[in-house]
């Protein structure tokens, strides 16, 4: 408590608890680092999570054309209803429907990225003391949107030798009294998974298990490898009650246009008591998502051609082997390779590196020999691994492997070899 | 607490207290009103605060043509940064700045609407449990935001009889040791009111004396009639600290572009302990706002000619005139002429109408009988008002003036003549 009347002589307006409480991991450590690239190499940046900054992926013409037509129409400059047109809203629940949980507009609530739609879902679901689950390694901002709001939360493992499946006793074991929601993520960042039906479905039993609601990051839905298959978590339970957040950002390209959305699935009618109303009221905070972008949203739904989901996901896929081939080549790293998404994680075995300490150590030194700066693991709560962006051009991802083969080559030493094993 | 495991037979899931908590008093009153308009008569809604609805107001071409250069240069479709480009918040800083106050880029904070700039700065400024105290009449939503996140507000009477000032002794009153911060909106929403120099100063000192940042509403800046003039609060203080947010939302006729700002007017460095670094952890919960517009700014500001802002002032201010006119013309009815934004609040003399027993029971017959609807008082909490929006084109005015008149005629009963003075 700040005993303004107090001492009336002098300022001091402090922050809030909450903002206190806020923070972004991959920033907070990104700062600590010590990142000086070689001046004699351009840097190549693995780290940055925004597809569109290298040039070589960007929306398609029939997406801008959506835009522009609806700026010209001029209808679309006034407010939307909090959660959206009914017309976008009609146009998203359309798109996402499934034969055995069908959508209607009531059922989407658009928000300013998928990022505003995982607030609001966080929000509703949980009071400051509660807790949430998510995985580990697993993206910062659920723990950024749930700890400024005083949310605790909790990280189940992932198992990177079975392609990231989530470890289901641990799942499990951290379940409590104040569990308020599972948070799945699929298809992952950072680990680049995507999961099999049946694994899917043995995440549902524990949460029906434990009545528990999940609250499924699907921005990344139909990302996926050639071959590979995206189940909808919603697509697979008539039981447990899931809100899935999603958005244009990754698949559309266009992360800064801030058009996500929440698609409510419950067959059960579970949110029906509390949980929609207690969205709409949220969402009311801050008015929802540009109009304009909405107005856009059926044009672009129906334009958009295959060929460009397919052509970006060929680049990514392409990028996934070249590196993943590379990689498993160099001594003292061990990639994870990935079935979608834009991301591969890469194991260090340091004790290969000993002159790091960690996988910071490694990541600078990576920068200041040979430009390359991937993120570090603990930005997801995972060291000792690294993650890769798959979304920079072909040949920079080439140069970038040629790099870092020449920077472990440089540093691996062998293992010491192992004692023989004692005879029989 | 919910028990979960322990009944693991049937599925319940809450709202949040914090959703719960959350909600719009307009909306609550409206939902609780019974509006059957007349079957024979078209409705006019002098109620609703989206000034582009009705079609005579909208953006000029130059705002329009800046968006669709935005989209066309195919430049700013990725992530921003999560307080906004650099450019953007350059031209907003170069729009604000003040001979005695000036801004840098590093001043501005964009967010989706100025809802959300107002979001990020209570969430900033208050603890659960501390308050905030904002006008009455006044906005609902900064009790949307406060309450939600559990901060109290308390609401500091305004003076119909001297053009909605601010009643100071009162304001000060409710000061206390929670008191995070004082919200001042001017021009206002819903009084129409514009403050003076020597006003606003009044209300400087205050806060100076308890050292009390003050968030100031300044969303319709500028947007004053005639012979009026706008004081910028942080043109007036050389020691408070100032959050003021705005947005293109109002002056450019584009609600639901999501377009709004914080603006940080700190000449003492008061902020920089902790307020600045809480506000930029803030904004990267969902990331800022539209980067098209975002990216088309620095053309709005340039090319928007001055003719567009005089014109759209004209025509609420020859709203004004015109319904104060009349209004004050209508026997039982009080308005209260602004002197700028888009409202005018008009007094009811209830005791001369009593049919009806409070301004909601007004409102509900004046749609059943003349289908026109404006908002009760107690949106605003202020019972016994009306609010009537301004924006509406001229013959809708005139002729909602008409039924009004034609309305309150029908049901105005002339006060019972006073008891005599008794004789000295
Ligand atoms: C798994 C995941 N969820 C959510 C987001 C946020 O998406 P948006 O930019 O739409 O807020 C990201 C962005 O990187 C992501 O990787
Ligand atoms: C006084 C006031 N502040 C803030 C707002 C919200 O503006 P925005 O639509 O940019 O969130 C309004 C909208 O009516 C308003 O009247």
């Amino acid at each position: 408590i700040i005993m303004r009347l107090d001492d009336p002589s002098s300022w001091f307006v402090p922050a809030s608890i909450f903002a206190k409480r806020t923070f972004n991991p991959i920033r907070d450590v990104v700062e600590t680092l010590d990142l000086r690239p070689n001046p004699d190499k351009p840097m190549i940046a693995l780290s940055i999570g925004d597809p569109t900054v290298f040039g070589n992926l960007g929306p398609c013409q029939e997406i801008i054309e959506a835009v522009l037509e609806s700026v010209r129409s001029g209808s679309f400059n006034g407010y939307a209803p909090s959660t959206g047109y009914l017309e976008a809203r009609r146009a998203v629940a359309d798109k996402f429907s499934l034969p055995n949980a069908e959508l209607e507009a009531k059922d989407v609530i658009l928000a300013s990225g998928c990022s505003c739609a995982l607030d609001l879902c966080i929000t509703v679901l949980a009071n400051p003391g509660q807790n949430i689950l998510f995985p580990k390694p697993g993206f910062a901002i659920y723990r950024t949107l749930a700890e400024g709001l005083g949310i605790n939360t909790k990280q189940y493992n992932l198992i990177p030798d079975r392609n990231w499946e989530v470890d289901l006793p641990h799942l499990e074991s951290l379940i409590d009294h104040e569990t308020a929601a599972i948070v799945v993520n699929n298809p992952s960042n950072p680990c680049g998974s995507v999961y099999k039906k049946s694994h899917l479905q043995d995440i549902l039993s524990i949460a029906a298990r434990h009545k528990l609601p999940i609250l499924a990051d699907e921005i990344y839905d139909d990302f996926v490898f050639e071959g590979e298959e995206f189940h909808r978590l919603a697509s697979l339970t008539t039981e447990v009650p899931i809100l899935s957040c999603g958005g244009l950002t990754k698949k559309y390209l266009v992360p800064g246009w801030r058009m996500g959305w929440i698609l409510i699935y419950d067959r059960q009618g579970i949110f029906d008591k509390e949980v929609r109303k207690g969205l709409q009221c949220l969402s009311q905070r801050i008015i929802g998502s540009n109009t304009l972008i909405q107005g856009a949203l059926p044009a672009i739904f129906k334009n958009t051609p295959p060929s460009f989901f397919a052509s970006s996901i060929q680049q990514v896929q392409d990028n996934a082997v070249l590196a993943f081939e590379h990689l498993s080549k160099i001594p003292g790293l061990t990639p994870v390779a990935p079935q979608g998404a834009m991301y591969m994680m890469v194991k260090i075995d340091m004790e290969n590196f000993p002159e790091f300490s960690n996988e910071m150590e490694f990541v600078e030194r990576l920068v200041s020999e040979q430009s390359v700066f991937c993120l570090p693991g603990k930005c997801f709560d995972y060291p000792n691994y690294i993650r890769i962006v798959l979304t920079v051009p072909r040949d920079q991802m080439v140069e970038a492997l040629r790099r870092t083969e020449a920077f472990c080559l440089a540093h691996h030493v062998p293992a010491s070899p192992k004692k023989p094993l004692p005879a029989v």
